[in-house]
């Protein structure tokens, strides 16, 4: 048994639930900020038997992953002329950060 | 030192933060949701002594041990038709998931 | 690689966040509440190398040590007669509670 903890963006966190309700893995998402990236991310706290650590990794690998994505130009709306990108550009998106701790004991009552 | 991670209903949380106080066990709540079950759930982190992790262990099956709970009939008030249910019926309450991880070292400052 | 837990006061958590940032380490925040005292605090997880465990409880010690603090004599505004204090107290404020635990894997996508 381990305990999987893995932060992921708000932006992919429903996919991932949805990923993991259906490979019948049980989560329970914590609210969290921070790390670098300014924006809201959820933490993923997920027990799993030894063996399947490695599909669950592949779960959030997919759902997850760290990848360009190019955004629209944006108006200034709300901003300065300084904020101003007349062109698409591309940013970088998503990602997750995974811990897999051991476990001593895993009890349900 | 253990650390032990409960995940419980939020129903049985108060109960179970009350238990925690009277046997002077300090526990850190974090607001969380998820697992099979939509309804949201509190998680307690808990740093305890090994030798008192039984107690502990006790006092979280003993508020908030999975349980069946007679429910009134329900008006469908805000619901439709299809989910009135005319009679009482018994559905399944509580219940804990709790982890136990070791830890290398307890500090306070 | 190690699991920093580091509960802190709501009080000093700004402080402590903005020196972990300067110092390079990437810390996960989760909004928490309880343990004896009744007030706010966060939680900090922290996955660092083990090299720079000693760094980075010196960040926690230096930002949120246990300290007192003297507090001006509150009006009584919204409390009774009995609980005005009309002259300077003081009181205990900060405290981290810090645990250690090991990591068996650590992966970023
Ligand atoms: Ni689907
Ligand atoms: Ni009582
Ligand atoms: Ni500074």
């Amino acid at each position: 048994m381990k305990m999987v903890i893995a932060i992921v963006q708000d932006k992919d966190s429903n996919r991932l639930s949805h990923a993991l309700v259906e490979a019948n893995v049980r989560a329970t998402k914590l609210a969290s900020t921070g790390g670098f990236l300014k924006s809201g991310n959820t933490t993923f706290m997920i027990g799993i038997e030894d063996e399947r650590v490695d599909g669950v990794m592949t779960l959030i690998k997919e759902n997850c992953q760290s990848r360009e994505q190019v955004m629209a130009p944006m108006s200034s709306m709300g901003g300065n002329a300084d904020s101003y990108v007349p062109y698409p550009i591309e940013v970088q998106v998503g990602g997750a950060t995974v811990f897999i701790l051991p476990i001593d004991q895993f009890i349900q009552f």
